[in-house]
């Protein structure tokens, strides 16, 4: 990662192993085994480029979450998210056609849900990953009261 | 991952830990600990959503070479490559405005070095990651002869 005024930069490599699998590396950072997912003629079980997509949105949501909470003095006792992202035919050509996430936050006792909704909103929508793909990213929140 | 036709869905999770961290889960998977990067007041040495996003589309085109070297019947030594995301403010937004990826190529011993470079071109015009996102993605090959 470099800085330059309001740029930054992200590196990382892949290598390719054997079959259809390979290893995800970045500076300082634990390796990854990747792979072609089963239905493109790959590997059950190791964490795809489909598969990382989707969490790289579902992750950059939580982030900016984390970051707007933390902004607001707003706490709260847990946050987890299961993302789905379609992946379909069009034109001829595979894309990501939309990601739901569905974020499940569980307030600290006393906590206002009406802020919670209205945090998790803004951090959708100021996300950077999802301003950076073309798929209809939906937010479907559930959040218990402490 | 399920199959309706020529549509897939992938699901992730990911679970807040402490601080900006976290831990992404996919089913059959291993976990995968995930941070905001210390550049948005996050942590050194982990995962970033920013990373994940660049690392899915370096391993997607090579995802694509290996099924395009292999219906093409070509073989060769070795693939690696770097993938550099570039983050910038576009309208008071970030987002990722291009990614530049150099995979070097390692033939076979006689192996054809202009089928090679059609192949990878072929691959990086294919890749579904590409073609759901944004960013200006460009191929900068290198082929080292075997």
């Amino acid at each position: 990662m470099e800085v330059k005024s309001k740029t930054y930069l992200y590196r990382t490599s892949v290598r390719w192993t054997e079959q259809r699998k390979g290893v995800l590396a970045a500076a300082g950072k634990p390796d990854l085994q990747v792979a072609t997912p089963p239905e493109f003629k790959g590997h059950e079980g190791i964490w795809s480029p489909e598969d990382l997509f989707v969490a790289s949105v579902n992750m950059c949501t939580m982030s900016t979450f984390l970051a707007f909470a933390d902004r607001a003095g707003y706490t709260f006792h847990a946050y987890e998210s299961e993302a789905e992202g379609r992946l379909e035919l069009v034109g001829g050509k595979f894309q990501f056609t939309s990601v739901i996430l569905r974020p499940r936050l569980t307030l600290a006792p006393g906590g206002d849900p009406a802020k919670a909704k209205d945090l998790l909103e803004k951090a959708e929508a100021a996300c950077l990953i999802s301003n950076s793909i073309t798929a209809r990213v939906t937010l479907d929140p559930t959040i218990i009261e402490g």
